[in-house]
């Protein structure tokens, strides 16, 4: 059936939704521009952002440590000391949040009309 | 505070969360694409994806209506028939769905290295 969705398209639209899951959510790239911004320590992350708690934070960069958007060092100093930073493959991700910028600021120039 | 992220910076990223509000989710970008191969009754949509229940494509049909996205019409037949249409507007997130594409490809592969 011409009209169906087509296996090969499905299995095209897999990458737009890997994306999806590694950005998508709340706090993701908020998390990723303020470690772009400079800001290595826990406590720093968690206060430029309003509302982010600890334990969403925490369970975040896991996850953009897990898609190597992020670094975790250990300093094994006293106190133990660590740091977040961004890697350089997560400035792969600029063009896309450039991209869902542009549209988004259209968006709302068509929806408010 | 250099680090934090400043004010312009946060309200600079509601455009990113706008554009992931419309296109995020599991079904959006599907039903928008099943739309756009030409499915435009509501069990032609149900049909072409797989597991999608009618309640969860009725809702999404409705958000995707108001984000001007798609067109419903109702045809006053007998019975009466309903066709939904993808607007010219909804092609402009073509360009997007596309960087979603390509960093998505490229991502597999760096997590599968």
């Amino acid at each position: 059936m011409k009209k169906k969705v087509h296996k090969e398209c499905m299995s095209a639209l897999t990458p737009v939704r890997d994306t999806l899951d590694v950005i998508s959510g709340k706090w993701k790239i908020l998390i990723l521009i303020s470690i772009w911004e400079g800001n290595s320590r826990f406590r720093e992350i968690e206060r430029s952002i309003p509302k982010l708690t600890s334990k969403v934070l925490a369970k975040e960069l896991k996850d953009m440590e897990e898609h190597q958007l992020i670094k975790r060092t250990v300093y094994d100093d006293y106190p133990v000391r660590i740091e977040y930073t961004a890697t350089t493959y997560s400035r792969s991700l600029e063009k896309v949040i450039k991209e869902l910028h542009d549209w988004g600021v259209n968006h709302r120039k068509v929806i408010f009309r």
